[in-house]
């Protein structure tokens, strides 16, 4: 197997993140333990506009984010982030199977939410293409559309799976159920990506309870207004805004010139 | 002189900052070390809201403020942060003139930037009060409006001063202009401090390379959509967005539950 891309992350840096990152549990919960995981701007962007792919963190951040990635039963992204930056969300660590590990030992599951059924993979994209050559598992797509036939066959062909959600929303699809049906399909961990959709989505106070743990990454540039902003919707109780959110057991860990936040949601 | 409400800043902590912070230099440079300081949440935000108190960082952070202020010839602000916030603008660090030195040794020179003059400080107003009192140095204002003889007079009773600007905008002073003003006045280095108007004007492209220092707080809280953000303006080039700045030569220091990020502006 080709380990020519396979990434190291350095064993000390890692012992600095474990302690953010689920351990196996048993038996297994109604949801998945959570990570939420990004890396923006001083003034909180993910890139200059959806789809460009904005150089903000240093080498040492992508090594850390497949470190991450190998210690996760699935990562998932949204279905903005999937058609714009055409992902791989594979595991490029060293050992992991695909690169210098047996089979898909280590690799992560994909998982692509999708609620309308926008994502026009085909067997191009990335994430298929790494799941024939055995590079990643095949993906999952979660979605509440109708998926026609032949994008459901693309999709199983590499071994992939469509899972049907039902949602009184005709836009979306509640996060508590999706991790509830990511837990009945085995997934115990995942780490969330993003894009800014899914990332503010988390964030918002609806849902900021079902995240476990947050590893932020900033990297010390400004990209000014008008690129892809992580802000959560507003909290308003009784006519007054209140921050939407806090994190407690904080911790700071310098990577390069950026800096990364570990934290968990601390409960109100 | 009371000591009573003096801060203590500890010497391992300043010691991590001071190659950040101007060293007295001679002959007088045709501007002051200019050193933008400011704490944000991680979306961003200095406050909720305009004159929002938002408990944003903690007790250490107001420390590390006091400390800076006791290391600069003067402080800025902006008019929108003198109306809405009547700031004190003065360093109430412990062995400082009025918290237990002599007259108003190593009080910083209060500045307020209000072009159009819009700022109604009455004898009231804290940073008055404090001048009044010894325990701050007397106020001035940079203004390109003209001030009525009644609020000049009123600034000069307690020692303050006019600086009155001369400029082709209607609406805005060029920062260089300000800034070589206040070097002709004495001031040798000055500490940046908000809000949000001045913040992002001095980050701009037309402006960044006028800040020698930037330290921000970062503390551990999204506020959500709606607040006063630190966001400078888009920079195109071509037709091309580019990120606005950079900070280069950078340090990370944790700060009880917030990370202080220091580095300087880095050159294109």
């Amino acid at each position: 197997m080709a380990t020519r891309d396979a990434l190291h992350f350095p064993a000390t840096q890692a012992q600095q993140l474990d302690p953010y990152i689920a351990l196996p549990s048993s038996p297994i919960p109604s949801k998945p333990f959570v990570t939420l995981t990004f890396a923006t701007s001083l003034d909180s962007q993910l890139s200059l506009a959806p789809g460009v792919q904005t150089a903000l963190s240093g080498p040492k951040s992508k090594a850390m984010t497949h470190y991450l990635r190998s210690k996760h039963d699935a990562i998932l992204v949204g279905v903005g982030t999937a058609i714009a930056d055409d992902p791989s969300l594979n595991c490029r660590m060293e050992g992991v199977g695909g690169y210098g590990g047996e089979g898909v030992v280590g690799q992560p599951r994909p998982v692509v939410v999708d609620p309308k059924g926008r994502w026009e993979f085909t067997a191009e994209s990335k994430v298929m293409k790494l799941a024939k050559e055995g590079k990643g598992k095949p993906p999952w797509l979660v979605t509440r559309a109708v998926i026609d036939k032949e994008k459901r066959t693309l999709l199983e062909s590499v071994g992939g799976k469509v899972f049907q959600m039902h949602s009184q929303s005709t836009s979306s699809v509640p996060w508590r159920d999706i991790l509830e049906e990511l837990a009945r399909a085995g997934i115990q961990s995942i780490m969330v990506e993003g894009g800014g959709m899914v990332i503010n989505n988390l964030l918002s106070v609806e849902n900021f309870n079902l995240v476990d743990s947050v590893i932020v990454t900033i990297a010390p540039i400004w990209l000014g207004k008008g690129g892809v902003q992580v802000c959560p919707a507003a909290r308003l109780e009784d006519g007054q805004r209140l921050p939407v959110g806090r994190l407690t057991d904080v911790k700071w860990v310098s990577l390069g010139e950026d800096v990364v936040l570990c934290g968990r949601p601390k409960g109100e």
